[in-house]
């Protein structure tokens, strides 16, 4: 289920103008009716940040890196979770469920918290501490779970068979989504409307994904990108350990129905059998895109280089994702004048115990 | 040494329309010369939070959070270090050296791999590894120390004894706090250059309480303040386990040059004989402001409430200042019916091991 909008061309980008500086000021294009039932810690409007100490290394003209770990809670998950509180906010609802991979769930129980709502959050056992403690802190019910995301999502089933509380897994509501579109919003505003050649971003469930691609649909609707702006080629990178798209893009599988993963230091990369998958690969489809697998060593050569060259501690997904445009540079996919744009989706600080004195 | 400008009011806040959601926004009130030396991760314009269910939980009026655990490395010493480094960079410094409590020292650590400079942090052996994890991931020379931040303070001096690096000891060098100022101008930016009643700050070094009242001060020299706008009052909230400036202000000692803290889960605040106390308690004189301890036990019970009712995993820190914003109302010094605002300064993340299991 996707939202769909009423959209034309006579809302102009300037009401954006002097709006505060989180995904709210996109509020038109966001399904919550009244501002008061806002559930809000501030996310969004993350910076934009030039690597240049990178791209000198590496011989290349244009990286930049959206650092989505500034967000509450420290990853882009507050984006989508954020929506979904706030419009279970609007739709009176008391509790919400979710399996997790660790952040979405962190994300939740903050935000249930701030609402004043229940949360039951479902995660793999052998998730960082880290991210347990946090939900703990928020007050919320955790439940841990033998096996991957897969199997806290028939273990919500059960919990929730009686739809107790609103079930906010990925893409089983059409909220989350709406929240983590606006990051396509805040690249292209914060690029003054134009659009990167490549985005490379860390794809489990593919929200992210899907909903960036969604806001740039939206904003040719709209007219808010110019008919001569060309839409980037969107990359999937996805983890060695657990890569059912690339799998199923190789021919190996009709789909990512049966496939098995296994754990990686990059939780959230951990979705055997992503709902998402027709969209994901949808969207890799039009933009020419391409999928590419990283492995767990190679996540954290990612994660050094960051760190030393440009000051971000970033999460495995992160580091992934700059080892992914490393790989596709040296096939040739990628080219040294092309304009780069990595989507760190999550700060590192939670995952220490995946890294720790591997610096 | 404090920075001085040629202020005007020639300058209409007018500027900042269109400027980027950062601390750089206010480039004219901020000591760097050219741009092209700036070491920005982002940091600055944290989210103002309003806190409904708080506030309604004990009966008050207006109960305001700006959330500095948003910045790069968690806290608002990224404001600071990002100033700083910028600056040295424009000086054409090669390395940094830093006695830090921990923040601090990983915010240097990280501007300085961006800037390409070398970086040494000394910190208390006690602090919590995590800090000191973020630390070697950046590259940094981390040294650590039996003691406090004054004991550190000691080791750098000999390990800089001959003037190898620069020093940027809080208030040694006049540009972190430049840096931390800014909070100030966005205080008054976010709340429509209107002012809360009393702001809560975490004093430990104190430059964050001197930089605010320092970005007052400026605004209203230039009009950018109204001259109706009253000032808040501000409170220094320290930790009962290290509290210099309460001892000072009882007149059991004349000033903190001898005193002697031990250590509190609220690394930050454990400083026990600050450069800058004359002027910290300038600035509480100026503004009829006060001081106020709390004990590890309370400041817990503060990060519990924020995180319960308002999905706020702050640092014991944070917590501090909500709980002596409590003990304030208690003894009538606070209004239930003033605009406080709290200035958490830090996220809860890195101090993960103080208050394990506490939640
Ligand atoms: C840091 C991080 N990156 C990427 C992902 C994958 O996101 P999505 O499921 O939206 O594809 C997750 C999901 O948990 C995550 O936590
Ligand atoms: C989280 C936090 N809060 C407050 C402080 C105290 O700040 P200042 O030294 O500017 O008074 C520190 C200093 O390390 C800190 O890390």
């Amino acid at each position: 289920m996707l939202a769909r909008y009423m959209l034309d061309q006579s809302l102009s980008k300037d009401v954006l103008h002097g709006r505060p500086a989180t995904m709210w000021r996109y509020q038109e294009q966001l399904p919550l009716l009244d501002n008061d039932h806002m559930v809000s810690l501030g996310e969004g409007m993350t910076p934009l940040l030039t690597l240049n100490r990178l791209a000198a290394r590496h011989g290349l003209a244009t990286v930049t890196l959206k650092d989505e770990g500034q967000n509450p809670t420290g990853s882009f998950k507050a984006r989508g979770l954020s929506m979904a509180i706030s419009k279970a906010k609007e739709l009176g609802v008391e509790g919400c469920i979710i399996p997790t991979a660790g952040n979405a769930g962190v994300a939740m129980a903050a935000y249930c918290a701030k609402a004043g709502m229940a949360a039951t959050v479902v995660m793999p056992r052998h998730t960082p501490q880290a991210f347990k403690e946090e939900c703990y802190w928020y007050g919320a019910d955790v439940h841990l779970i033998d096996g991957l995301i897969n199997d806290c999502a028939a273990h919500v089933r059960q919990l929730n068979a009686n739809g107790q509380w609103l079930d906010v897994s990925t893409l089983k509501e059409p909220y989350r989504i709406e929240g983590k579109k606006t990051m396509g919003y805040e690249i292209a505003e914060q690029m003054n409307w134009q659009l990167p050649d490549v985005i490379l971003y860390p794809a489990g469930g593919g929200t992210g994904l899907i909903g960036i691609w969604k806001a740039f649909r939206e904003m040719q609707e709209m007219g808010w990108l110019a008919p001569d702006v060309k839409l980037p080629r969107m990359v999937a990178v996805q983890a060695a350990n657990c890569c059912p798209l690339i799998e199923t893009l190789a021919g190996r599988q009709p789909n990512s129905q049966n496939y098995n993963g296994r754990p990686t230091i990059a939780n959230g990369l951990a979705v055997p059998r992503p709902l998402g998958e027709a969209l994901m690969l949808k969207v890799l489809e039009e933009s020419n895109g391409t999928a590419v697998s990283i492995t767990d060593d190679e996540m954290v050569e990612g994660m050094r280089e960051l760190s030393r060259l440009e000051g971000l501690f970033v999460a495995p997904e992160g580091g992934a994702i700059w080892m992914a445009a490393r790989q596709l540079l040296k096939t040739g996919w990628l080219r040294e004048n092309e304009h780069m744009l990595l989507l760190n989706t999550g700060s590192g600080q939670k995952y220490m115990a995946n890294v720790e004195g591997r610096y």
